[in-house]
Formats: structure tokens, sequence, C-alpha cells
């Protein structure tokens, strides 16, 4: 049965788990397994049919996943922000004294979609200092700088031209985008997390942000770093649909008339069926678990010590903390 | 086909509609229709077998319906208010030197369930002073005193030991307990009221708050006030199922093999099944609208303002914004 | 006795009123009285000498006091945001096709100087659906933008280089820039709005902005908008104390010894004194409120609908409800 | 020159500090010096000669010190908090199966008002799970129970009517209440913590909390925590002004017309005055620095940490990590 697009995931890993296996061409998939219950996956879109089949920018998706992400396991943590600091420092190909800006995107104020601005409030940022105190910052940290322009509805302009503009002033030499994402299965929610170096496509995201950061439109390396924190309700319905209905499709031998029925549904016309049954939030409304406030406080800490050891390499924890 | 009552709501109304006609015995219902799209509903469980149909306690529930609550509508909230407050009235036989306790159940730091605490932040509070200024309450305001205790996962302490401590001290005449609820429709998130002359009954709201507070416990009236901010997911895909598995079944005109395997499902099977697919968050997944938190905030003034008219009938919206 | 301008103001009235009678070349003052305890006075520094005079840039500086603003004195602040919006429409040399930007400075995190953000959070803004609404925006409202960019601490980057990126991509006509203040008197702490067109001058503020928003570096017209949230610790003790000399001083007829001490000690030199006695906060140490989050609140409140009538003279207050 | 005691401090270290040595009849003070800059002093107020000469209750004032704790500097902390446990649980006499009553005094909504519900917001409370666990628990955690019961303005409440009426539900064999304090120096402000076994006496803390929560009022010891976060404006202008005007007097030889103008002048003369200049805030004007927001959070995990260890002996720092 043929899966329509219209059902919202950011992930590529999820992308590539729901195509057959022949219309994987220009897609490579590879797994690594952590000790304690953490996975690594990267997926690479090696050339336009993997793009086509994908719906995704060519390029490189690294995906951890771990249970312990949303939990208060402080030392499952440290070996979370060791591998995605591995990762992270794979992807970024910055030297010494590369100026890096880090962009929260996402909105303060809608706390699923808090992530990005959460973790740049933990960034360690040097940009600033980093002429008073040369010879100490050479040697030990980059040059950082961080913001978090909220969302267009809010600034009325498009965050890509903010981004663009503070890039034009302050010449950065890679940019990192930190956003949260929809993710299609909600045993995804808050225990994955995605790392690309193909920059922020349109139309992803919680939000709704149009322009892209990209290579194209920055001129520099644009790293994505994004958290599935909800599902869309639509496509969780639509996928609970699916599998139930698989199953009893099994069970009635294919003989029926609904089998012809829902043989005949694509999966548009199931996603628009269901957004009216949800109706009138319709895309609008999320599944998300209850304490997500306190989740998305441990993934952006999670994802802040990760990038402040990836960017400050020659600088302790204890020392990152002293500069807080 | 039966259902089971495992599916959650926390509205009378939502009961009553799922009960077929015949089961309706000790259940009286009764619509009012206000200009601009404000509907009420009232639902009396009357005897022991509505109790027995419906799972709810004898009394009186009355539901207010519009999706203005949810919009930034402020002349539709005007008239929500006034119309809210008259019921409340109907519902508080209190006198006016009576002692009113006001409750906020639920937790500040989850946004769906933060309802009950920040209608109390609202709330006009005059106890601590009407020893103060005696002859000028008497005449315009009620002794009103508001507590947010906090739920029990924070404080180690049931909430209903922490009120009924509490009531033992200052000994009010009615208490009135706000509490964000559970629908069972999405089209009911946050677009519906419901008060009613019950009580709080166990195992009610968003969090898992057990012990009753109703007359039997504390003595005295009880008044719950309630909004349903989420909706279970496990809820909201199983009655999605229904309803489209009715229409093919309809459709495969009740001959198939699928006929008899749905017929012999129950409602706590297909939850079940449901659920497993959630796994692992399972019961503690909930949809919600993207913008909960502006739209809690909207209710909670609707609520707070509505209870400030009732109880304290002497003075004006000017005044209360003084006392404040 | 002569003061040095150490002591932290950022109003001009108080600069003015610093300087002796004789010392007021280039200064004009005018003051209006409204009903109602609402005061609004002009000062005009007109020449070179002025700016000499009182550290601070040629240009018109209007200023409102009132000790309703930070009282929950609904009708009040009617009345003050209707003489704000009138003189915010005087200083705002625009046109209805002009496009807008609102810069809201200072820090989310640090309550006396969130005033600007929370003023941002609270402007209607339009710029990203005038393309799409174009006959009904081009008749009601304008063009307006808003950013929050936070402080350099948090993003490492100079605000003034931040404004300037986003201000080359959206080339507004006028930027209109808030920002807490300091005051000198503990009286104007919350009640006093300045309103100036020489943009925003470096080294002001709670917090440390260094580079300057203003014709010279954006290329148009700068408002300021500020609002004295904190006296600096040092400079109420030090003004306290000279109020307190003064009078003794006075008493003793001028003959002792204790003169000639005081005689001898300059403005700086008592600063300095009494910062070692504030040890080891120095600098930052503020005096403020207790209920400094409500107050700051309201005023971001009295200051957004001013704005908001200022720049969409076209619609009503309700309308702009609507809009947000 | 006599003091009144209407200057403002919660420390009764401050207090005997202030006294003449021929004054300290009733009162013992004993210091250690820890590495690292951390101090101790126990102030025991032993007589009634002590209460009347302090305006303190009898019983034992252990005071921190150490200018770390305002600090991001986890190592120190560490060190901090193991020896704040230690204090605590020689203060504590309790057995292994007492129960505990954490109360958070203060305002959640005031940010130096808010170190009690920040702490019990991390507080590990065990009370609610201890009958579920109870070979488990018995070895390893006590029972815990925690609550911010807000404050009368908000309740309309006295605090001690709450808190009394929850202990005799839930009937505690020891209650800890952790309030923020006013302090007299400037140097003391968010790095010295005071813990006493004599409760919580009226009229301390920022707020104003009249009810005495007491061996006296609740039948069971009381613990008092809390941290100095704000210094009176009024107080600090007055210390910083005796300090001046003794050495200018020194200087002056007493000989003058001031010295018997100041001479003459009582405290409570002094007090008043500062107060009027203070005008219009008066008594709700408090000096406190600017991060305070960060400085709480991190003073309130330091107590909370130091709470836990001395509640929960059997149980190490990454077990509490799990359970909350």
């Amino acid at each position: 049965m043929k899966k329509g697009f219209s059902l919202r995931t950011d992930l590529a890993l999820e992308t590539a788990e729901c195509l057959a296996e022949g219309a994987r061409g220009g897609i490579e998939v590879e797994n690594e397994d952590f000790d304690d219950n953490i996975k690594v996956s990267t997926v690479k879109i090696t050339d336009k049919q993997g793009k086509a089949q994908t719906g995704k920018a060519m390029g490189t998706y690294i995906t951890l996943e771990s249970p312990y992400m949303k939990e208060n396991e402080v030392a499952k943590h440290e070996e979370i922000i060791r591998i995605l600091s591995g990762k992270l420092s794979e992807l970024l190909k910055i030297d010494r004294d590369s100026v890096i800006l880090v962009v929260g995107l996402g909105n303060w104020n809608v706390t699923p979609d808090a992530l990005g601005p959460k973790v740049v409030s933990r960034v360690l940022v040097t940009r600033h200092i980093a002429s008073e105190v040369p010879e100490d910052i050479d040697e030990n940290v980059r040059s950082v700088a961080a913001v978090s322009p909220g969302v267009m509805g809010i600034t009325g302009i498009e965050t890509g031209e903010i981004i663009m503009g503070i890039a034009e002033k302050i010449k950065p030499d890679a940019v990192i985008a930190i956003d949260a994402l929809a993710a299609r299965k909600a045993s995804r929610i808050n225990s994955t997390i995605q790392i690309a170096d193909t920059g922020v496509c349109p139309g992803s995201g919680v939000g709704n942000r149009r322009m892209e950061l990209s290579r194209k439109t920055l001129g520099v390396p644009v790293i994505a770093v994004g958290v599935p924190t909800v599902v869309d309700a639509a496509t969780l319905v639509s996928d609970t649909l699916d599998t139930i209905l698989e199953e009893l499709i099994e069970q009635s031998t294919k003989s029926t008339a609904l089998y012809q029925l829902l043989a005949g549904m694509t999966g548009d016309d199931k996603y628009d069926l269901i957004c009216s049954i949800l109706n009138p939030y319709e895309n609008n409304l999320f599944v998300t678990p209850k304490e997500v406030d306190a989740v998305i406080d441990r993934l952006s800490g999670i994802i802040a010590n990760a990038l402040n050891i990836a960017l400050h390499p020659g600088i302790s924890k204890e020392d990152i903390n002293k500069y807080m």
C-alpha cells in the first residue's frame, strides 16, 4: 500500500523505514549499537533518486535513539552527550579559529517548540570575550555566538531573513540550527536526536518556518540538530488505523468488499478523513506526553552539553560551568 | 455495540450522549441555546440507575459550550462570564456572610493541568481582610480564601487530606474546586466548562487524585468547575477507529468474517490494543492544541471573573481590579 | 557642590534638574499638567553646550510621570496610553506605508530588565501578513516587525550588530527601541516613561549595551522608549547622604572641620567610598520594589497599547485583540 | 551609639555582632573555619537575657557563610552541601521512621521570596509511596512530605493555619521551614544560610507572615532554614550613613554642634528620615543583585540537596535523581 508523504515526519530514518525494499535507491542506512540501550543510525541520501523517494535533501542524517533521554538518568546522559558530541564533531568540519553561530529555532512560549531557545540559553557563548582574552581563548575555546530569533508570528519577519542579516554581520564559518521536530511514531517522542549536514528544510518542524537555512542561503555549512517532541495527532491516528486494519485484512482473508474499499483508499484520503474528525483543530492538534516541560529541559541540557564539548574541545565541563 | 467505560471522559454530557436511548433511566438532559454560539446543557443524574448507567455521582452537571472560549474574543468572553456566574450562583446556595474556600487542583508545572492554580491566582481573596474592614466587606464582598495545594507527586500528601486539614481550620460554608478535565471529543478541548454540585470524583482529571472532595468528606457543599483541556490519545484513536469501522461495516453488509471479529471485540480489548501501539507512553500521552498556554490563560480568566462576580455580587469589575 | 556624572540616571529630566540655573544653556524644559496626577515634561537639548552640560545627545526627550502607572488602575492607564500614543505620534514622523521595526532591548531572565522583550511580545506585528491581505492592511494597519535580540552576554553579539543586520534585510523607515532604564530618585521607579528621538545612547540602561542604535548607525530615525525600573544602590545611598549632610551642614553653620572635609570631597570620591561599602556587589546591586514582576507587566501593557494605537491608527483596541 | 531594633535583620549572627561586648550575656558565639572560604558560626541564645538583648527566640542558630554559594562553582557547592547536611542532622533529632514535613514559605511570583517554594520543588518526597514499597523505603528513605502554601495575600489564610491544618492530618515528627530572609549587610546577600531549632518567628522574612511555626504551635520540633536574599533599602542607607558619619565625627573631634545633633538622634529617628526619602516605596524597597533569579536557583539546589541527604541518609545522590 503506497503511503502519501502528507504524513508528517521530520526524521529521515522514519522516511527510510517507510520505503519498500526496492525503493531505496540512493539511500544508505547504517546502524551502530552502543551499550545501554543507545542506538545510532546513519542515513545517507546520496543522489536525486534518494531525494525524490524521501522528500529530504541530499546529505547525512545521524539519529541517536535512547529511551533514557527523557528520563532523569544522569549517568546515561553523560554517555549520550559523549556520543552526540563525537557525531557533531564529525559533521562539523571546522578549524580552531572558526566562528560558529548557534541558532535556536522555535517559540519560547510553546513548550514542545521551545527546545531551540532552551539549548541556546545553555550554550557557552564566547564571541564577545574573544577579543578581550585572546591568548586564553585561542587555546581553549572557539568563538561562539547564539541567537533565538523567535517565530514569524511574533516577529513579522521570516526567521531566515533574521539569520541571514545576522550572519552577514558576524560572518560565521558554520551555523548550527536547533529545532523541535515532529515524529511519526509516539515511541520516538523525546527519545531521538537527529543531526544532519543538510541545513533546515522549509516547512519542517512543529511551527511553520518557510525559508531554508542551508549552505545555499547562508553560504556556509549548516548543521541541523532536532528532537521530535510531538506527533501530529492525525498522523498518529492514521498509522494506528493502518496497523489495525492490516491485521484485520489478513484475518478476513482478503476476500471481502472491505478489502476493496481499503485498497482503493490512498494515504491522503485517509489523512483528510481523520482531520475532519479532529476538527476544529486539524493540523494544530499534537500528541505530547504530560511531563513535556521537564523532558524538554533534560533534552536541551543534553544537546547544549554536547555542543559545548564539540565546540570547545580544550575545556572541561567544570570550566564551562565557570564561564556560564 | 457496547462501549466500555474505560474510555476516558469527565463530562457527564459526553457520558449521557454515549448511552442508547433506552438506557437513559435516571438521567435528565435539558438544553438552552444562547445567542452567539453559546450552548448550555444541564444533565441531572437523579437516582441509582442513572448513577450506574453513567458511572457519575448523583447531582446536577451544567455544561457551557462555546468555540469562543479558546479565542481572543473579549466581547464574547463577557457574555460567557455573565452566563457562567449566573449558573454558579444557582448551584452555590450561600448566604451573604458565608465563607468560601476555592481550591485549584492540578499541577502548575504541566500546562494543561495548570487551570486550577491559574484560576486561584486570579480569584479575589478577602478572608484575611474581612476582620479589618468589616462594615465595608459585609456589604460588598464575601469572605473568600483560595489555595492551590499541588499534586500528590509533589507534596507526598493526598490533596484531599490537605484540603480537609485546611477546611477544619477555616470552616468554610462551601468549597469550589477547579480542575482540568479530560474530554472524549477533540472538538470539546478548551471550549467547554462543566460545573457540578457533586464534588470532585475520585480518579478524575488529567492527573490522578484519588480522594474525593465532596459533602461526604468535607461536610459542606462542594461545587466542581472543570474544563477539558486534553483528550487521552488512546481514547481519540479508539473513537476515530469506531467511527471509521462503523462506516466500513455498514458498507460491507455485515456478512464478513471481519464483522464477527469486530463484534467480538469489547471496548476494553480495543483500548488495550491501542495502548500497546502508543507504548511506551500509554496513559500518559495526551492530545492537546499547540497554543495551549495562551488558551489556558484565557479560560482561567473567564472562570476567575465568573467566580469573582458570583462570590462578590455587590462589587464591580473595576473594584475587583483595585482590590487585586 | 559640583556633582560628578558618575551618578547613574538615564532620564534627561533628572539630568536637567541637577544642573544649576546658570548651567542650562542649550537646554529647554517645558511642563504640561494633565488631570489625575499625570505630568508631562519636554526637555530639548538644542546645541553642543546643552549636550556637554547633560552628557545626553541633542534631541527631544518627553517624560510622562504618574504614580498610577505602577498601580492596577485600568481607567488611569487608558488615559496614560492616550497621552503616550499622542506623544509617540508626534516624534514618529512616518507615512501610512512606512515599515516600522520595534526592538525590545534587555534580558528576559532578569525581571527589571525584561521590559523591552515584554513590550515586544504584546506589539501587534503585521509585516508578515502585509503582502497577503494588502487592501485590508493598507487602510487600517502599518507594516510592523518586532524583535527581542537578547543581551550580549547571552548572544555573544553586540545588540547593535544584530539590529543592523536585521534592518539591512527588512529596511524599516523607523526603529522604536524599548529599554529598561536606571533612575536617580526612588520615587521615579516604574512611574516614569521617557520617549526620545535621539536613539539609544551607548552605556545606558540596566545592562551594558555599547553600540548606539541611532540615525547615525541605522540610517533611519530611532525613537527610544524607556522606563526606569531600578535605582543603582550606590546612587541612592549617595543622594540620601547628600540630602542629609546638606541639612547638617546648614545647621552646623559652616564653621567646622567637617565642612572643610565635605567641601573637599567630590561626587566621585563619595561614589567610590559607597561602592566599597556595597562590596562585593558594587555596580551590580540595584534597588527595586518587591512587586516588580507585576509592575513590569502593567508597564509593558501600557507601552504596547500606546505603540499599537500610534502605529495602527485605523484600527480599534478590539480589532487589535482579534489580530493578536 | 545605641542602635534601634527597627533595623531589619533576620540573622542572629548579625544581631549578636551589633551588641556591645558587655551586652552579650545569655549569648554564646562559636566559629569554625573550613577550607575554601566556607565559615560556620553557631550562636546560642541560652536565657531570657539573651532573648531580650537580641529580640530572637532561645535556641541554636547555625550560620554558614561562603561567597561561593552565589557563584556557579559546582565543586564548592558539594562541600557546602556536605557541611550543611551535617549541621541539619545535628539539629534534627529524628528516628528512622519519623515523618518529616518540609514547608516552603514565601511567594513563587516574587523572585527573592521564592526560595522556599523552589527548595520544596526539589525535595525528594516519599510519604505517598511509603506504604506501597515499605521494606525498600524502611531501609533507605524517610517518609517526607512537602508543601508550599503560598502567602496570605494570595490565599486569604494565615500560613500558620494552613500548616497546622495539614500537620494535624499527617502528624509529622518534625517540620522544616524554608524561608527567604532579610540581612543587614549587602555582603551577606545570597552568601549565607542560617539554620535554627527555634522555628520561624513572627514578622520575619521578606514578606509578612505573622503566625509562628514552632514547637509551641505545632507540637513538634521546627527547624528553620533561611537565606538572606535582600537587604531592606532603608537599612542599607542607614548603615552606610553610620559608617561615614562615625568617621567624620572622629575627625571633627567631637566638638561641634553636629556632634550634638547626631548624638541626639536615635536609630528610629534616622530610619524614619530615610524612609521618607525612599517614599513612596518605604518598606517595600529592597536591594538585590541583578542576577537574583539564577542565584536563587543555585541556593535552592544547595539546600534541597542538603535536605535530601540529611533526610534520606541511606540513599545516594544518583538514587535521588532516579526517584525525582
